[in-house]
């Protein structure tokens, strides 16, 4: 492509240098100014945690930590509105699966719904949505964990970081992870990696997906 | 993200710099010039009030205070426009969840109709509507309060403010807010957060929920 | 916001500088260069009346009262062709509440159309009609007197002025209006204020509004 | 509005300066080229006429004068494309009149639809229509004169001029208007209007409108 | 209108200075272009001629002379794909007539359809079609000749040139047509026509309408 | 046009200077950068072929002769996906019209259906495709030979060159041909007019059309 | 084309200089920074590979090779989020493909509907798919490969490379390729260029297509 190209390109903004997706870009930037959140897993549990950005005293914060059906949960980073859009797209196809098939979704499955939604916000003249996901939950398959983000990109793992300075949460969560390690273990894992990110200690919420379900800790607990 | 790409998105302007939602920012900016206007909760009522802006001597203020359903009322600051048709919003919302389930409408479902509403107008290329909202209501939870911004971001609280100086208010709330206070203390502060906000006495509309109603306090009475 | 915000809204009209809707403010502009126009009520009646522009002599003056229904009456300042959409409009409600109801729709309803229907040209990628309307009408709560805008706002009262100067002419009410006066005396004034704005004697056009019905009053009797 | 707002506005072409409808008036300034054409009426009669451009010997010149039913003929100034599709528009109402009530449609709502057409084009992003048209007919009222411009404006009178130099012809025709003259009268004083308007003797068209009938006149004799 | 007002409508690009159509203009100039093209009609026949614009050896010409319905004929000048299109829409509306009424389509009707079809392409925010078009045919009025323009308005007469040098062509012919002319007088001075206008002996295509039908001359024959 | 109208049009890119398709000559430019590509036909036969681009010795080359139906060949040149698309079109052409008739379509209809799927493209704010085709085939009429370029013109004839050089080898195929050649003399020149093009050997594959059918010489055979 | 015509262009971006497609060129240079991925075939049995790139030790990396079929896989280079999406598009066609015709879907067909499907989004006002992606796959035709660009063009052949440093890679299996080798040789030399190609040791993920199914290779295995 000749040098004069990516003015070419500018006018019609799917596509900036280097064929990057600028739209997408910006989102992802949003993210990344987001609640640091992460996910972690072993294979019998899965931990979701975001971290709640403190608000004044008489407003209670957003919900970060999402639960999405009997056996699902979900967090996210990014802008609130978008978040609360996926959840509530994440919770009609878990259902929509339970009324066709009568069993409960599979988290693969339910990532991918998750992707294919995203990525159709990238290709059309509307506004990619500003938001990643972690997805954990159980299914035939043992515990899953699941991060989409805004282009539809998904990625399985047993460990997740979003958010802001989420590549210094992610550092501690790699260095310190222990397939072996307790739930109370994991929990601790979390909150101090996002504590390390934030560089102060934090409020969170959690969640956690056991063989049976998926439960919110109690905020106070935590 | 090189130096040259904010420059890529300004032709199609969802996203500014860092990942902002610029026209949620205009739409929020025009809130922040709107009437200054209160919620507060206790567990056994909630008030929502807003600032009556003066109009010459002939012309009625307009209703800034609204009724949804016999059990939640609502206010906004932004503008009036836009706060009318949110409101014609939640009222259609709360007929059509009584005409289906028999049941009045629970305080979060209105909530979050009203969220992906607006979130809805943030993705497509029409205009973001420039009004938070606050609502008032009691359900089988007790006694409910949010705040539902134009992005579709949504809190449940105790105490909130928004439009004109609301940061000024929301202090006066915090300070002095008692979970026990009566409904009379209640309304003394939030005139005294208004009058405090603005710099001068002002004219107030009041609605007040409890367990078994909304209710308009008539005009003349504050 | 940044200061170079200003610079991305710009691409995408809706918003200017400070969240105010740029279309909306020149449909605003376009009214205030209109017909000076005026409604003004009491609780035995309401009067309508619009400076009628002077035309050459072969011309008849547009007609500026509207008969809506037999209880109500609209007039307005902006475009023409606009005002005489947002008739049709208004006539066409008035006429559907009557088939469905068997009632004649109380005038409340009728400027909550109104202002929906001039709420959506703000919020799509389309015209926002420059027209302000005064609506006045009899129904089961007495005399009404409504002011609709461009941006869908709209008022009660019992005096309204928009158009050309309408600033001096609403002072002129305000300062004369007697709760008490005949409709004789209420003509005069509304003459007197439009007068009184142009700085020179106009011509105009009447409506009434009584317990009993509208009526237009011939021009010749101005 | 700010001295920076016309800079906002110009992004999005429906509103100038001032509140200008700026398409609207780059049609008018279209119809200000058009063909000097002239609509006058009494209480007997009513005379419409175009002038007749010049063309090459060998065309017959545009029809200019068309009869819409029995009872209404239209004439117009702009762009012939656009007149001739107003015209249709304006036949296609007839018909559906006389169809639907069985009666020959009133000038007044045959006018008002021409109107609410052209209004249409106002508002959307398409090119509202550049010719002003001038009806003219009997119905239950008299002898009727109507004229629309493409901003949906319509006036009712006993004599327009639109098209090029038409306040000179307009003139011409005010200052010789005379309500009992005879219809040979008033084809004098039309043609001496189109005459002094071009500077020239030109060729015009001619439409009669009696309590019977609309006849256009062979373009032999005028 | 303010000089500035040229710099407004130039973002939405239906008109230009003085209320010009730009890309009707555009269109006009593409039809300017084309192929010198020739109506002529006495009382007894039409004849409709176009240059055969040279090409190589082994490529036939494109067809230029189109038979539309028994009784009917076209040419065009502009874009080829243009004219095509444009046949095509002849000869589908002169078929729906036949099934409809069950007689040949009148030459007028036929225009009117034309003429509309094309002016919607003026009025949308889609390409205006550059072709003008000739139609001749007979009906029970006798041997008719239109010409239909891109922008919608129709001629009709004795004689028409379009295209290149059509003000030459067309000066020939005014000069020379006779009324009284045979045929054969008729094909040689359009071919001398064509021939003055392009300073060379031109290869033309020939159609011929007589009170009986259209017919094609062969090619060679010419 | 005065010298400012390119300067207007351009910001509704349908027409350029000189009312040219601008977007219509990009495709145009396009294809005269694609695989030389030719079509000769005498009464007996037809030949279309096209130069196969080298590609890596492991990649197959793109097929550039295209079987449409049993007695119908096409190949083209231009965007490989644009001639797939076409390629498909055609297919679906042919098997509609033996569906609908139980005959073979002929060529003529099936050349004006692909010139009027591709005008449709010049029309409205989509790409034009950039693809010219080449067709031959056999009907009732005899063996037939048509070129259709992006405008949506199409061409008779016995010889065509389209792509890269085109001119060139349009110029050896018109000096060397010969009505009565035999088809192996056909295939010899074709290759000779490809090879003088390119300025070396080239590969190309060939489609034969006789009286009976179309078929693709096998690569290797050429 | 005259040298302003660029400059014309390049409001309506379908279209850069010299009829490039400068969206699909955009989307080209994505998949060039995509991962290495290649193909290989015999008449024994087809190998496709790509590249896994290094994510943080608890991240699983995202899959590459998909399973379309029993008798198909695919991998594909660009953004993981289109290349999902035409991943669905293929497993979707197989299934429709099974459903009406019962059989297995052939690989020519399911090649051309992909290219069908990636060449719509280069016509419209929407992002082309930044994704190149190969084909392999079994049917009564044998072992057949393809590789489908986002243009919509596709290919057939024995070895092809897209992604990162392709043109090395596709060096050293054009130089290394041997019909006869065994499945071992052909992983081993697929694993060499993707080395060669990058510079250093890859971990790559494997799928392997023979006369009965197409198999993943497990990750540890490679």
């Amino acid at each position: 492509m000749s040098e004069s190209s990516p003015n070419f390109n500018s006018r019609f903004p799917f596509y900036g240098p280097q064929g990057r997706l600028v739209l997408v870009d910006s989102a992802l930037e949003a993210v990344s100014r987001g609640s640091t959140t992460i996910g972690i897993r072993t294979s019998k549990f899965a931990i979701i945690s975001s971290q709640i950005k403190p608000t004044h005293p008489l407003m209670e914060p957003s919900e970060k930590i999402f639960s999405i059906d009997f056996h699902v949960g979900a967090t996210g980073s990014g802008y609130i509105g978008d978040i609360l859009q996926l959840t509530d797209t994440l919770r009609l196809e878990a259902q929509r699966h339970r009324l066709n098939y009568e069993t409960p979704i599979d988290i693969d499955s339910l990532a991918k719904h998750l992707s294919s939604f995203l990525h159709n916000y990238t290709t059309y003249a509307v506004r990619p949505q500003a938001a990643s996901m972690i997805l954990a939950g159980a299914d035939q398959n043992g515990i899953q964990l699941y991060q989409v983000d805004p282009s539809g990109t998904f990625f399985r793992g047993s460990g997740f970081a979003i958010g802001q300075s989420s590549d210094i949460a992610l550092d501690v969560i790699t260095k310190e992870y222990n397939a072996d390690m307790t739930q109370a273990d994991a929990i601790k894992l979390v909150k101090k990696a996002i504590e390390k990110a934030l560089g102060e200690k934090p409020i969170v919420e959690i969640g956690v997906v056991t063989q049976n379900s998926f439960n919110k800790l109690p905020l106070e607990k935590t």
